[in-house]
């Protein structure tokens, strides 16, 4: 049985998610962040040599980073291209591909530099703060910010069609991505309902599955 | 036939590498970049909504992203298994997918990072770079670099028992991840040699590799 090693406020939301989707046993810890830095635990670093969050333990195996997860998991539990991950000749495989790898490989990135950017300035002492504020933000717009533009426009459209990103059902690429996507709401980097509304009315839609709301519960404890 | 757009200097030397490792027929475009911002020209960016390199192209098909688009090639050029991805029963599936995922969800975003910080310290004005150049330091000391450093010492661990990353024979892990061991090693941010000796052994052994060479050759053209 796997055991799914919860670092609060960390994209391992999405591996309690794809569990739940599953519908298969887990066990799950979770993991206080250090008060004053923010980090993991030493007692959550220990559990892999990159020590980064999510982390699973499966018997004699640990394993860490979302996707490679995402396909342990999926390995296991999911008939090939019964269930999540769709397989080599469906016609959604492509977008599959496209959406699964761009979260890790480039949404998140980008969004990663906005957070670092911002935490940069908001850690300035008051009076040389302007100056960072100007040098951060000249750098989030030349490089993850027009980035990011053209990823959310391409989902935008691609949601026109499809009730999810990869077809009309819900698959890995969909628990990876749509964590990102209600960040940039979250933090209101941008305002879906005016600037991308077929995300809007995607996230809205994700919100009401039962397996994302149970994991939302389950990760809020 | 797959028509693969390379841009100059860019992330897509590593599928010219891996459609030369399996052998297959591809046309291949090679686009240079803009000589003032650096960026890639018109034409590159009508190809893929994304925009970004590497693209492929392959009938009706136009795909982006890295992984996704190594995936789309093993998915077609590569039976089950046999080549370059492991199979779900291998041994080596799970560090394959530790190391093909980790390259661009971790390594690559957090030296990404690091050359983001690099050139805005560049880019500002003589007066103001040392300022500049103290807050974006702090900034890599407690970010990207601590993880780069982690998922190295790693990798070097790895690679003490293992010829490559996921046992003794090249995978797309390996196609992946060295890419960005060799930008490491150019830009010197750090000695493999002293610091990673296996890695940096191991650099030697890919770098013999024909399919590398012949790679090499191609996109320098």
């Amino acid at each position: 049985m796997i055991t799914l090693h919860h670092l609060e406020n960390s994209q391992s939301f999405r591996i309690i998610w794809l569990l739940e989707e599953l519908n298969v046993p887990y066990e799950l810890k979770v993991y206080a962040r250090d008060k004053k830095t923010m980090l993991a635990p030493e007692e959550y670093k220990v559990l892999h040599p990159a020590g980064t969050a999510p982390i699973i333990t499966d018997g004699d195996i640990a394993l860490a980073e979302t996707n490679a997860i995402v396909d342990y998991i999926l390995d296991k539990y999911s008939e090939e291209g019964k269930r999540l991950r769709p397989a080599k000749d469906d016609k959604n495989r492509v977008p599959y591909l496209y959406w699964f790898h761009s979260g890790q490989g480039s949404l998140m990135p980008m969004l990663l530099m906005v957070f670092i950017f911002n935490s940069m300035t908001e850690k300035t002492p008051f009076l040389m703060r302007p100056l960072i504020r100007r040098v951060t933000q000249t750098a989030a717009t030349f490089f993850p910010m027009p980035r990011i533009k053209k990823l959310l426009g391409y989902m935008n459209d691609q949601l026109e069609e499809n009730q999810f990103l990869a077809g009309d059902e819900l698959t890995a690429a969909d628990i990876v991505t749509s964590f990102d996507l209600m960040t940039i709401g979250r933090i209101k980097l941008f305002n879906f309902q005016r600037d991308y509304p077929n995300i809007a009315t995607y996230l809205e839609r994700v919100e009401a599955i039962e397996s994302y709301k149970k994991a939302l519960a389950k990760s809020e404890k």
